[in-house]
């Protein structure tokens, strides 16, 4: 499909001045609409079957969630390409981003066997309820791995000189290579939670939420600029890697604490599941041997009730701070456009003080 | 890491002007060896346990197999290329099929739940054994991932320019998307093979095997050879899905009918998983009733009896038989390297008699 086929209709949708998060989400989203109605009908073409098939990829993909790569991505680019910049070329590029967290969403998914994402069933669960267990997480592998491939091929719709095109590609695959070990560190946590520690469940964290979602994100744009400033690069890593970090935290604390009619999980997930993040780490750390042995065996509530005992909530508060602060640090010396430092200002506490 | 350095020693491992099978697959392995190396290196150098996780990944890389893809985009390559062209910039993107072949059968090891690959423990059994299944068929479907995405970074350090690359990248990213969407079938028909049919099970083989297995391959061995002859591309697409189609009903026989310990799987392992082969398709609807019902229950040795009883097996042959001619006649009149006609014709034949 011709680019301007492609992103013809969207040409209005990202006013070139002033970008308003909701229209960046809304192009994004057109633009991802507009591709897999083209490969939901060469699939169909092929077989009804893989219609069907494609069509449950499509609506994960589409059933929403907080589009933050795609927007780190584009705030990134925005940083060096100033405000007069063209934005529509992007799309296609930012749009793949999602389709890659959907692949791996949906594989995280499959592994930790989660019932729903968003609010709805999740993949595996959906073709389970098709053809039984089995099936199920067959079919999830699959969409995830039809994800990560069309990615691919939306990227390579991106506009831009091949030079700079295979940049943006050697950028992604070092950020799905980090999140790839990120995920095995991860699922390797949780077969030994006990032995596990703090350090390394902010190794963890370093590579599946903060490189994964901000800094490579913000380095893929600063690539889609095709700008090579070693300025730029280290205040997005520095910043990337602290707000990062400051977001996965704020993860652990939701996942103990979380209101669930606002995070879309169950209350007490991460102590129910033994997940070993970084606060249930420190709070092990710093428990006395009485709340120690309590917390191995308490009921839920009171679980949450020890670590907060513990003070590990509020170390893991501090440490967000530091880590938002660290952040923006860097962003106020970096030599970026004004726009994009107040808006990334404004991500790094939209990211680590959200509810949900 | 630069080019030099990567295929440095491997300069004569291909010599210009006659090549070996064993000394392609060879300096392919090589490539594979050095890339994966200093793969294992920078995740070994962000936690031990990363380290031993790609180089479980490597050991699956390097286990063997026929490396029947470098093979045909090899000489999808030499066709157009002719005998005094340097094939050593090729190695990286034959590597690179490799590499995406291990991610397409740890994958489907996992969905199979298949037990051994190559003589050896299966991805997901390896890491069973670690720490327990669900780890197990975690860490597989992250290695698969892992194989993937690494199947792109060795791919980008073929040195073509970025246009050639890039044309490279759309062929691969075709290939990937037809490997997967067969592969949903697959897992599909064995929901319900009684439902199945001849002409869905031939489907599955012309897009798990013959696309992927061959045309891909010569198609993406074209394009790195720069051409854009539409005679070539007309020929290697008959030639490809012909012998692969035939490739698979070789398979298919050998699923039932072959021989452990050359095929390295157990003894009619289809009539034991009952996947709903062509071969298995066609006796069904081949049987006289009194066979079709004898065919549900019993026993495998005389499952296998009956199948042939049927006819189907005769009927497969003549099919191959069909498919090999087919193919040859497309080869015949392509404007191609004679020496590129001669070991594919010699490949059609190995591919579709071969004991394994």
């Amino acid at each position: 499909m011709a680019n301007d086929t492609l992103e013809g209709n969207r040409l209005n949708a990202i006013p070139r001045q002033q970008v308003s998060h909701t229209g960046l989400v809304r192009a994004v989203e057109g633009t991802l609409a507009d591709f897999l109605a083209s490969q939901i009908a060469a699939l169909d073409g092929i077989d009804p079957s893989l219609g069907g098939f494609a069509r449950t990829a499509r609506d994960l993909v589409m059933a929403g969630g907080k589009r933050l790569r795609p927007t780190f991505a584009y705030w990134g680019w925005r940083g060096v390409a100033g405000p007069g910049a063209d934005s529509e070329p992007l799309l296609p590029a930012l749009g793949a981003l999602e389709l890659m967290h959907t692949f791996a969403l949906v594989h995280d998914d499959v592994m930790d066997d989660s019932a729903t994402r968003r609010g709805r069933p999740t993949a595996h669960r959906i073709f389970a309820a098709q053809h039984g267990a089995r099936f199920g997480s067959s079919a999830a592998v699959l969409i995830g791995d039809l994800c990560l491939v069309w990615a691919d091929q939306l990227l390579a719709r991106t506009p831009v000189t091949p030079a700079t095109l295979l940049e943006v590609r050697t950028r992604y695959d070092r950020m799905r290579i980090e999140a790839v070990a990120g995920q095995y560190l991860d699922v390797l946590g949780e077969t030994d939670p006990a032995s596990w520690s703090v350090e390394r469940a902010l190794l963890v964290a370093r590579h599946k939420t903060a490189s994964y979602t901000v800094h490579r994100p913000l380095d893929y744009g600063l690539a889609l600029a095709g700008a090579d400033d070693p300025g730029v690069a280290e205040a997005y890593r520095a910043y990337g890697m602290a707000v990062g970090e400051a977001f996965q935290l704020r993860d652990d604390l939701l996942g103990v604490y979380g209101d669930p009619a606002v995070t879309g999980k169950p209350a007490g997930d991460d102590l129910r599941t033994g997940k070993p993040t970084a606060l249930l780490m420190l709070a092990r750390r710093m428990a006395t041997p009485a709340q120690l042995s309590e917390l191995d065996n308490a009921e839920l509530d009171r679980k949450a009730q020890i670590v907060a005992e513990t003070g590990a909530p509020a170390r893991v508060e501090e440490m967000i701070s530091v880590r938002v602060t660290e952040g923006l640090t860097a962003l106020a010396s970096a030599p970026i456009d004004p726009e994009a430092r107040g808006v990334l200002t404004e991500l790094a506490t939209v990211a680590t003080q959200r509810p949900a």
